[in-house]
């Protein structure tokens, strides 16, 4: 079976291949998003992040397992944006979701970030494709909270799951990041932790007060994810939010701009490309970065060089 | 007086327009970047990062003293990238460079972050450009040591000073975050406080970690900003990494591979402005992402046909 049948056909080795592909950029990625784009636009993505430790893994196990109560396929990418220096390990979070990884289906994929977020947020994009594509009617996107990431992705989906505990100050953290802002719903993990209540009080408190021009109706829920504890009842909030958007083109118009904003990244992606990864691009900046410095040109003068250059090559 | 010759004069308010006109992009910003390009490469480029409250402000205010006692005219550059959410206020800082702010062979100037560290990154270093051209023969870049800012600006600078200090676990924070991997100098602020011989042996045996091929001879100095302590012996620090790396070439090395970055960030930059900043580009994006949505075009087509449009009209 070539990939793009599999791919078609929900077969996990060729929707693995698949993702690896448009992952790394290569021609045979980019030939099978095209190939496939007519069967995307299906399938619901679910964005959920929220600080290191409120149990985003465990949540998303749990709200996999509601899905697949009702025979939906689901996807679940977790976006790892770790420092370029360190590294990242997910195992954690693989163990963490012990439960979906050994179910046919349910298809997980870890992607790391390669110094950018923006590539990282193209290559989450382009494999949330495949999997719809691949039939997978539910696709969920984690992030970790600590970054830019976290709001590129909630301009990547249709719903946007901000998951807090009521552990280590998270809610004051939360509102000082933006993390509030991005939040269609909003999950307080650990609810029987002490300092549950304090938590959604103070978020009670500061949705309150926004400037009523910003001010949104935003959900909040309180569960125990590693019981399944509040889960369906999350699962529900989702399709609520959902079907209230449909209703009345607020759905349509919103993935209307997610794709103005993926349009965007694309476009300066496949510029980057044209100038950084042609042959001899590296000797070309060498000898332009030369004569800067001996002020045969100027900065300025440089780069439009480099450009003019890349786009004649085109 | 007009600005290219004020900034050639070194006048203050000639300086101050002009970072305004570079920062903000304009015509008159880049005409001044051409003009006085030839005047640029003369000033010793310095970033100064580390977390939050170690006192990098301090450290700077007395580090300033320190270069003026040598009739040395140093421009600071404050840079500040916080949330797009939140806005920041710097009126603190200036406050801490209080000497500083009132000796007129010192130019202070905070920059705010729009959104992108990359746009932040051409405007901090046009800035400098202007200082530079200006006579300014140090230039100290200062960021907050929380995300990718600071690698950015040590990509920027001849030398990076770390700064850390014996409270709140900076060392871990620091290790953890990639710091240390930009530090040329480390600076323990702070250094009466309880747990800064900790610290210090701490970094000691971090840096001795370090597998032999990457491992660097970082000195580590013990400060007290708020009275000057170790000031003195800072500044020399600085003036003796310059003065080993100009001898054996590394200097003009690390400033060539700056300008490389530069230049490529550069490119990208005015790609970008071709793409987005032409009339009609809204709603060119509006129609092509209509079009991915009705399955007209596949998002790559549609990215790939927004490059080309904007490279025919440049």
């Amino acid at each position: 079976m070539n990939i793009l049948d599999g791919v078609k056909q929900g077969d996990p080795r060729s929707v693995s291949r698949a993702i690896s592909a448009v992952e790394n950029g290569t021609l045979e990625g980019r030939a099978l998003l095209d190939e496939t784009a007519s069967l995307v636009g299906r399938a619901l993505r679910i964005g959920i992040t929220g600080p290191p430790g409120v149990g985003k893994s465990t949540t998303i196990d749990a709200l996999v397992q509601v899905r697949r109560g009702r025979r939906e396929r689901v996807g679940v990418i977790a976006v790892d944006p770790t420092s370029p220096f360190t590294g990242g390990a997910l195992l954690g979070d693989r163990i963490r979701m012990a439960k979906s990884v050994e179910d046919d289906g349910v298809f997980v994929r870890s992607m790391a970030t390669r110094g950018c977020t923006g590539g990282l947020s193209r290559a989450t994009q382009d494999a949330a494709d495949v999997l719809d594509a691949s039939g997978f009617s539910t696709i969920l996107i984690e992030t970790v909270g600590v970054g830019q990431a976290e709001v590129e992705i909630a301009r990547a989906t249709d719903c946007t799951i901000v998951i807090l505990s009521p552990e280590s100050g998270d809610g004051i953290q939360a509102m000082k990041s933006g993390l509030m802002e991005i939040a269609d719903i909003l999950v307080i993990n650990k609810a029987d932790r002490a300092g549950a209540d304090k938590l959604e009080h103070d978020i009670r408190s500061a949705f309150g007060l926004r400037p009523e021009s910003v001010r949104r109706d935003v959900p909040i829920l309180l569960t125990e994810a590693y019981r399944g504890q509040g889960i369906p009842e999350l699962s529900a909030a989702i399709d609520t939010y959902v079907a209230e958007r449909e209703k009345d083109g607020r759905f349509e118009a919103r993935r209307e701009e997610n794709l103005r904003a993926r349009l965007r990244g694309l476009a300066e992606y496949l510029i980057q490309r044209s100038l950084w990864e042609e042959d001899g691009a590296g000797s070309r900046l060498e000898s332009l970065a030369r004569e800067v410095l001996n002020h045969a040109r100027t900065s300025y003068q440089a780069a439009e060089l480099l450009v003019k250059e890349a786009m004649t090559n085109r």
